[in-house]
């Protein structure tokens, strides 16, 4: 198609009265679809079921070394779910901690710990600084900024480029600024442009020579195995850190709720021997132990990391005719019209649409209009500000083919609408 | 018996001799016998077992209002979890969140938000303070202590007297310093003594006029309907500071995790409403939600109060001769001697040996040495210290009946030997 650009204003007209007629057409379908969530739709949940049929009154309920998985003990988790989601991270047995259901819950509470009494290299709990600051990739997850923002933490942009986060830029802030304690990242299939970060990002990320000794990275392994269309091998960050003589620099965070059950998967936490020891010290103080039941249904339904690899494939094969859908629709609807662009992502859950500039916040608000709920613009960013105004969430997984095909139809209409506004009006 | 201070110098170490006599034979028996921790026993959690088929792959995982179990949603739990756990701790189903497995991890959550953002009614976070201070009933919970200590809360001892712990003192104290912001109670089958408070205490709790406006009871009812030998009736709480015009002074904390299996339970919380909504917008930060399978698993099984009472009733049939136990033993060896008083509990987890003043440690030591382990003496006293080395926490319901009476008859002859230690050199 030829650019918006190029048209004459007759035509521009002419598109926009006959695109206001669709949208008219829309609004009286009375639509309710929503795109907000990365909600596993109930055909992947329908995948994990039979984990329900794990652990029952009959087959048994305990774990290596003995340990009756139906009493106190084990605070850092069994073993066997210790070894199986240590393949999955990609790290030793030694090096994780299995606990509850929630990664995001133990995000938050490591950053809070840090804050009341701090880090393995602290010299004070990182609440006594004057203040803290992050440093966040953008666009990123809304959860980790909300986080920050609960806490008091100062957020700092930083943009994301085609092999991760704007290195240079980052190692500046860092080396200049021992109030940046942390930052946060998801490096493989990021949430939400889906891209994987390339392996010379994982060695810069752990040659980073912060000015806070206690710097950590907070890194949100949310999809480690959730390819979509391909998956590009990525170094892993802790080895990387180990290598670089930097092995307590990182915190991995990881959970089956994007392979089993969400709410209902097992969250864990993985880092340097150091780290670990330390982190274990603290949450003795917070809890008695976990859910062990509900690990060995993971250990016994998904066995391994082959195991994992394996049910996310057939994951994958639900995922892909959506996401497909969503491309093929933008690609239709909005390809060469200079009126926003889009990242075909490698795997993940989501589909990053980048509108033109000072265009998202409309583009959400007319689809509103009709009845599709998509992700309010500017969730991608800290604050909640995108400061251009760009950038757009879709998150095909939870609604239907035929649902998401209707939605999208409404989407593009409306990326058209908020352009044409701007160009004529 | 005839009291060891109206024995004659050669009678007591004639029973130091013979005592000491035994004691070797004792040593000799090579006993590995562990008293420590409030742990259920096989047999208790076999009663629980068959809520592992209350959710499987073929009845259901929808709860009311068309949720599906397996996905995200539900922050503060699935209605009818809230309508369970309202019963039991006799509070509105509006007036409860039900989120992970672990109350103990929801009450250092709580007071960990406090010191970070505040509570309802604080002007600052509590971390803002110059310090802050929590009253503790003692004997008391070592878990609860360990929470202040590691976030830097200093503590204060209350004496606990008949009907609870020493209200006066309390009152005092907390129109007086504002910067006592807190106080851990257990009212009901209190952990430790197992004696529940009277309606009285209740009433005067409620009354309370803290010179702090933020000031919170954290009221741990881990033992609500927890009965070995009788129940008394007691006024609730929260009804009670409703009545006094002060609803959200308490949040109460129950889970059942001493009801169902330890670690793969389901905790909750409640308060008033306002405390309610203040949270839930708090805990929005901190996760998605929780399990709610597990939340199904539990309403299937346990069905609603009266449910969780019958199933604690046959709790307490296999509690009681274990209990009965440790009284006999008690009674038989020590009745009259002036060795040590023993408080026979209604209910709960625990029986609390109160020693001569500075036996405990040496009782804990001496059984240490014959194989059998106890809770380190002053674990019921904030900061470790027992200011007159006296209490003694016994855990009676993990041990097999021989294992506990063969460990009494350790713990008489300790608890006799550490008294002549101290009377004939």
């Amino acid at each position: 198609m030829k650019p918006y650009s190029a048209w004459t204003k007759d035509e521009l007209l002419s598109e926009k009265e006959s695109l206001s007629a669709a949208f008219q057409t829309f609004k009286t379908k009375g639509l309710s679809l929503n795109m907000t969530r990365g909600k596993p739709s109930a055909e992947q949940l329908d995948l994990s079921t039979p984990i329900l049929d794990a652990v029952n009154s009959s087959n048994g309920f305990t774990a290596e070394g003995n340990v009756d998985c139906r009493n106190y003990g084990e605070l850092t988790g069994i073993s066997e779910a210790k070894k199986l989601f240590a393949g999955y991270m990609g790290v030793a047995a030694d090096e994780i901690i299995v606990a509850g259901s929630s990664s995001l819950s133990m995000m938050y509470d490591s950053l809070s710990r840090a804050i009341l009494t701090g880090v393995l290299d602290s010299e004070r709990p990182w609440g006594r600084e004057e203040k803290i600051k992050f440093l966040c990739p953008v666009p990123g997850y809304d959860r980790h900024f909300n986080i920050c923002q609960f806490l008091g933490i100062e957020m700092i942009n930083i943009p994301t480029l085609a092999e991760g986060p704007d290195m240079d830029m980052i190692e500046k802030l860092l080396a200049a600024d021992p109030l940046i304690k942390g930052m946060w990242i998801v490096p493989k299939f990021s949430n939400p442009t889906g891209i994987t970060y390339s392996d010379r990002t994982i060695r810069a990320l752990a040659a980073l020579k912060p000015a806070a000794k206690d710097f950590r990275i907070f890194c949100d392994n949310a999809y480690a195995m959730h390819e979509v269309y391909r998956n590009p091998p990525q170094l892993n960050l802790l080895t990387a850190c180990k290598e670089a003589g930097a092995p307590n620099m990182v915190y991995l965070f990881g959970s089956t709720n994007k392979i089993t059950f969400p709410g209902a998967g097992v969250a864990f936490f993985a880092a340097s021997k150091e780290n670990i020891a330390f982190t274990e010290k603290q949450l003795f103080m917070q809890t008695i132990g976990w859910d062990k039941l509900n690990m060995l249904r993971h250990v016994r339904f998904l066995k391994d990391a082959d195991g994992i690899r394996a049910h996310l494939q057939k994951n994958a094969e639900l995922l892909r005719p959506k996401f497909d859908a969503v491309i093929n629709k933008l690609e239709a609807a909005l390809s060469g019209l200079g009126a926003g662009e889009w990242i075909k992502p490698d795997g993940g859950y989501f589909v990053t649409f980048i509108a033109e500039p000072g265009c998202a916040k409309r583009i959400v608000a007319i689809c509103r209009e009709a009845g599709v709920v998509l992700t309010e613009a500017g969730a991608t960013h800290p604050y909640g500000k995108d400061p251009e105004d760009r950038y757009i969430r879709i998150a095909p997984t939870f609604p239907s083919l035929a649902e998401l095909n209707a939605a999208m139809e409404v989407f593009c209409c409306a990326v058209k609408l908020a352009k044409l506004e701007r160009m004529v009006s």
